[in-house]
């Protein structure tokens, strides 16, 4: 298979309940899409890695009775640019802080799912003064996304393996695009993470819409090799509601199945605290990875209640 | 020698002729230098890696007849906020961005020299749209700085040795600190890119401001890992100027002294005139690397002409 052209020149999408729009941020075209009155609190969603925006359609929904929503898709994700041999932490979130300063225009609240949790911090910790109001790590994956993490155990012991096979089977840009083959390498995978991706006979709809060479960002350590996630929640300045999902350990051989351990939220949470910002941390043992779209109800409620604790925006 | 605290609380600083101004950008508070009648081009300015803004401080006397000026510090040098493990072109190129849109509010033309010339092209590849109206790479180490450049040969067989000292004896944060134990190391590398580095009995004053994490960061490729110059080169979306110094090549070992070799601006040319963009070339064998500072009226005569030459700011 030819490299694939980036957006929207590939003919792989679907249609949704929500009009999506077009921003130029000088290096990548963002895709989003908006909804709810212009009046009410502002909240960006920041789908997770493998997702695009609409990830989030059922929440969004629900979530426009109390907010105003920009829900996007990062670069390499959707319908966004993809950007070869550029994705990092500090891109992604460099992308966002420009798409707040001229598409939102006011101060928001953050809301992202694993990756896009991981963002939320950045933005917390980074974004220009006075962007962000709070920002919640739905089942993010502090320190377990990192290739030498500060606390616990790494990438290459979580969800590593099964982006090492998108890089060899999928390729950067869909440039091998195996499917087949990367289906076959993991069912004879050992590591149970890999398990809970979705290896069904044809790709899903939102990683027909990926870009692989995101996951080999992160198997080989080049998303984050500059934003070491104990710096990054040491400087976080809102506060920030850390959501944890369905975990568990493998008692035989310790691997941690889940977006990130006991251990890890608890540092997560320490660091925070030391860094003088509110920090509130709530478990979800019976909630999958991405609540916000298998259970957009009670996302809705998590989000919206939390978020009302919030002191007003400024100005 | 403990870790050294990042500025103002570092007593290293010497007064200037222009006043310093300081500018929260949301990670960094960034130091600058603002000089000439604001009627006039803004011209931002982006000193070498052990530079700080006041290398400027000659020409920007004789560029402040022709231009609003901003001189600035960048984060890790001089006044503006040291940032371990943080040190990324990508980072120092969204500090600019940042300081483009809060602090200068119009189209700028950017000139930097070395680290900084790299970053001005950076710039007109990846701001905002309507950022730059146009670039000038002084002497910029394009492909050079690299680890695995795309042409040509890499940081370690260029300024990488010199780095490499700084790392191991002076360290992140000046934690080592061994100037004399660098200085006699210097005296027995084999590489004479060495000898171009400034190995006096005293640190000079420039870098006493700098944070030595830079020269790891580039040494160690993390610098530029998410930022391969010739995708850069290839986005550049204004009028670009390359001026080139002296240079030359150890007939003996193939060592390239200088910051680019012939073959390597050959191929930035090559490389932006296929993005569809202007690009000039200036030779100046007989200059040193930072012609700003030792020739400073030379340096004025060949920016000035050359931004006559951009279309007007738009807006």
């Amino acid at each position: 298979m030819a490299v694939q052209p980036g957006p929207p020149a590939r003919d792989v999408f679907v249609p949704h309940a929500f009009p999506e729009n077009q921003i130029d941020l000088g290096e990548i075209v963002l895709n989003y899409a908006e909804v709810g009155a212009p009046d009410r609190p502002a909240l960006l969603l920041l789908p997770e890695q493998t997702g695009s925006w609409w990830s989030y359609e059922p929440a969004m929904r629900l979530l426009a009775e109390h907010f105003h929503v920009f829900a996007v898709d990062l670069r390499g994700q959707g319908r966004s640019t993809w950007t070869p041999r550029r994705y990092s932490l500090d891109n992604f979130g460099n992308d966002l802080v420009r798409f707040i300063a001229l598409a939102i225009g006011r101060p928001v609240v953050v809301a992202g799912c694993s990756s896009g949790g991981v963002l939320a911090a950045w933005l917390s910790a980074y974004a220009m003064p006075g962007q962000i109001r709070g920002a919640v790590c739905e089942d993010a994956p502090l320190f377990s996304s990192e290739l030498t993490p500060a606390h616990g155990t790494g990438v290459r012991q979580g969800a590593g393996p099964a982006f090492e096979l998108y890089r060899d089977h999928l390729g950067d840009q869909w440039s091998v695009g195996d499917w087949a083959g990367m289906v076959e390498a993991a069912r004879r995978s050992p590591h149970r993470m890999v398990r809970l991706f979705d290896m069904s006979d044809q790709p899903p709809q939102s990683l027909k819409e990926y870009d692989p060479e995101w996951g080999r960002a992160f198997f080989e350590g080049t998303a984050g090799v500059n934003c070491p996630h104990d710096r990054m929640l040491a400087q976080v300045k809102t506060p920030i509601l850390i959501t944890h999902h369905a975990h568990s350990t493998d008692p035989e051989t310790g691997e941690e199945i889940g977006a990130l351990s006991d251990l890890q939220a608890d540092r997560a949470q320490a660091i925070i605290r030391e860094a003088g910002v509110p920090v509130d941390y709530r478990s979800f043992p019976d909630a999958a990875h991405a609540m916000h779209t298998t259970e957009p109800a009670r996302y809705t409620d998590v989000l919206t209640a939390w978020a009302a604790t919030l002191p007003p925006a400024a100005g």
